[in-house]
């Protein structure tokens, strides 16, 4: 049976997290007053559908059932996990937490979005005070593994390492803050820097626009794949993180920030700000600039995957922890049949300009299946740092039907040929029972040293033999050994 | 002749401004007393060497000669660009601005490096102050696009404007700042967040490892593409930046940061930072961390330009710029050769864990041919919106010879068949005289609308039936209609 999460507040922040629970395959109950809290959650579940799936190289488990409730206690009785992400306001949360605690398990667990508070201040007067505790998330909550986990001393252990638990299953990165403080840490950072940007639009030194741009063309590519302390270890150089510190320590002394003091807030510098941002960003609406965005961080966040680095590597752990398809032929039962070697969502960032996958994805895909089988057979990073592997000598594909970003497809593959250097392969790209494409490929066993052709040694050669013979009985697939040329006429 | 840049200092900052230099084909002299400084130079040049090429979909002009002088009037002399980036210390900046303005013409342009000083600063006592000016990048210079120009008064509108179109001319963003002030603006964002930081190092809060998570895993993936502004344009939703600012606005009187106060630099906070930077990054050496940096911006850089956003639009730019393959037929000469379709280098994430290009990237330069092709014969955007486009429907493709980054690749196109709905390629690739790969296509003609083949309306299809009346006469490519299973025997 599906866990059960209840959403508490269901704005861009409670939005979010209700997508990415649905779509991890918990059942959601959602509350929120709001009477356009329905259509703005379709909004917000549509942009995660399009980008959250495909995040991953394999396949989610089915989304769960997405509900409103009419109460907060209809909505949190046999919840979970509980997130709380009504307005900033404290006495707003100890009343949502009072009626929260009226009505569900002691054993659930309750998050609460707060940006600011502590959690100790969120637990007062509450009748269990353990059970509540920060778990601050970063927008867009589908797409950031950001989790900020901040308990207060009144939390149980047990608490605290089930809900790390919990995010870690979602696909967050639960960051355990060791001593509660006012905004955490991240948001102290955000503040900072806030307050130091409105300070310079306020002094004319920069616009919103220019300030952006002094971000994401440079500091901000940085921060995107490694923080503030290891971008300036590798920019201490040979020195090291010592000589860094003692060349920019100086600095703390000069006026390189304004921010002992804090600029008002005057209505003056609101129609500034806004009227700036408008000259900045107004030719796009919000929900373009949400998509822009979306597709933005797919396609950084995947890049930094197949570098297994960062947040790309959070992702991948999280592939492991999901994956159903064997990672050796000894996990198939029946080998007769083409194996399952792809079972996923089309990446947002796999379609082009005629608005479908691109053919190059394809060969990605049927390379990534080509892969599995490798893993599959024994041929792993061991098997290369020893020396060897296979290289492909020549490829196929016929495009037999279109695929889009989100859409679930899986690949099938048959061994045509496993013989001395060379293996011969035939995929199969399936969405559901719709073929999209086949693959044929010529596969050459070398050594990684001479660059060069040369047998496999018999532990491979027996396995590769083993699905070979398990396939010598299967069809000849069609379209198998066509050239392009044939079909020219 | 190609321009000469002067690089007075040749540090990480020096060697990062000498390398992108180079690699944009001017000439570049260096001045630095350390004898460490050719090898240092050779390692920056190296990383440079494999990563800043390949982010560019075309050629870049031949590289420059890099040379060592001994002093630095012999350095500046006939220079058009001077870069300083010596010591930050005014005293030392003065006396080498005066050796600089001894020898230099005085049309010669002289950027300094400086991350804290104000262009007025560095100009007192100056032979002529309007010479100098601020140029401030970011680390690693030869990737990231962003320099702070920063003109004091003193300077002529013409050389702030010529100082601009030069870095422009070298692949950066030149991001003028209206008004001089200490630290500029980004650096001044830096540090606010590294005063932040320290106090929650001093404090127990976080850790280094910690704090560079709560970057690279939340707002650091936000900021790789969009900065403060636009980010907080979306998170206000559909309320907008108004609402947002009215939200938020109330913390700036919230203990949110600690900078009111500056935490004191101790040996005790010093040994703490280093103790945790080794324990978070010490298992790499920083040589290692560049290569990784360096591969991970190439990555996020590569994935914002298929996306035509930020810094990936700033390189779409730049490509523009200086590409010389033809966008039309009208502009090819001779019709009657290959065509020249792709001229680039193989970038840094195109190769795989087999150490060289991978598979998938051999469709993509094939695919990217295909476009340029499309291109020339008016399949562009504007024939996209009216409703038809090509499909690939299949293809082949040969691996001869391996390709490794920063290796300069050519295709040239070779039209087999355009006829009806078909259009039939044969794409060659070539390292030098070296065939690295052949891909042959067949494309069909389709309505956007039914997603199904329509034959070209006459003026596509009288420029498809010139190339390939152009090349019929070419001999068969070797290779062409051959299948997978044809070379299994």
């Amino acid at each position: 049976m599906a866990q059960v999460a209840a959403i508490i507040g269901g704005g861009v922040i409670g939005g979010g997290w209700a997508a990415r629970f649905a779509l991890m395959g918990w059942e959601v109950r959602i509350f929120d007053p709001d009477p356009q809290a329905g259509r703005k959650m379709t909004e917000v579940l549509a942009n995660a559908r399009a980008s959250l799936p495909g995040l991953s190289d394999v396949a989610l488990p089915p989304e769960g059932q997405i509900s409103f409730c009419a109460t907060v206690e209809q909505t949190v009785t046999g919840a979970h996990w509980i997130q709380e992400s009504v307005p900033e306001r404290l006495d707003i949360k100890h009343r949502v937490f009072a009626q929260i605690q009226s009505a569900c398990a002691p054993d659930a667990l309750i998050g609460s979005s707060t940006s600011g508070f502590k959690p100790s201040q969120l637990q007062q007067g509450a009748a269990r005070p353990g059970q509540i505790f920060v778990a601050h998330p970063f927008n867009p909550v589908y797409l950031l593994p950001l989790i900020e986990l901040v308990p207060s001393p009144a939390n149980p252990e047990d608490v605290v390492s089930r809900a790390s638990a919990v995010l870690t299953a979602i696909g967050c990165h639960p960051l355990r803050i060791r001593k509660e403080i006012d905004a955490h840490v991240a948001d102290r950072f955000l503040e900072a820097v806030w307050r130091e940007a409105l300070w310079l639009i306020k002094d004319g030194v920069a616009t919103t626009e220019e300030i952006d741009d002094a971000i994401r063309y440079g500091f901000g590519l940085r921060w995107a794949q490694m923080g503030l302390f290891e971008t300036y270890r590798v920019a201490g150089g040979e020195a090291g993180m010592r000589h860094f510190i003692a060349q920019f320590g100086p600095c703390l002394a000069w006026p390189w920030t304004r921010l002992m003091d804090v600029p008002e807030l005057t209505e003056e510098l609101i129609d500034t700000i806004a009227g700036q941002s408008d000259a900045q960003s107004g030719a796009y609406t919000i929900r373009d600039l949400e998509r822009i965005r979306d597709g933005n961080l797919v396609t950084i966040l995947r890049g930094l995957k197949a570098r297994d680095w960062g947040a790309g590597r959070l992702l991948n752990a999280q592939d492991r922890r999901v994956e159903v398809i064997a990672r050796s032929l000894d996990d198939i039962a029946d080998l007769s049949a083409p194996l399952l070697t792809i079972d996923r969502a089309v990446p947002l960032d796999w379609t082009d300009y005629n608005g479908h996958m691109n053919e190059m994805r394809y060969l990605q895909a049927f390379g990534d299946a080509s892969d599995r089988l490798m893993l599959m057979l024994g041929v792993d990073a061991d098997y290369l740092a020893a020396g060897h592997s296979y290289f492909t000598a020549e490829s196929h594909i016929r495009h037999l039907d279109e695929a889009q970003a989100g859409q679930r497809i899986t690949i099938t593959t048959q061994v045509m040929l496993g013989e001395g250097r060379k293996l011969h392969l035939f995929h199969r790209m399936w969405a559901g029972g719709r073929l999209l494409a086949t693959g044929e490929h010529m596969l050459i066993h070398v050594s990684l040293a001479t660059r060069k052709a040369i047998s496999p040694g018999p532990a491979l050669a027996t396995r590769v033999a083993r699905v070979a013979a398990a396939h010598a009985g299967l069809a000849r697939p069609d379209g198998a050994g066509a050239s392009v040329a044939a079909r020219q006429g």
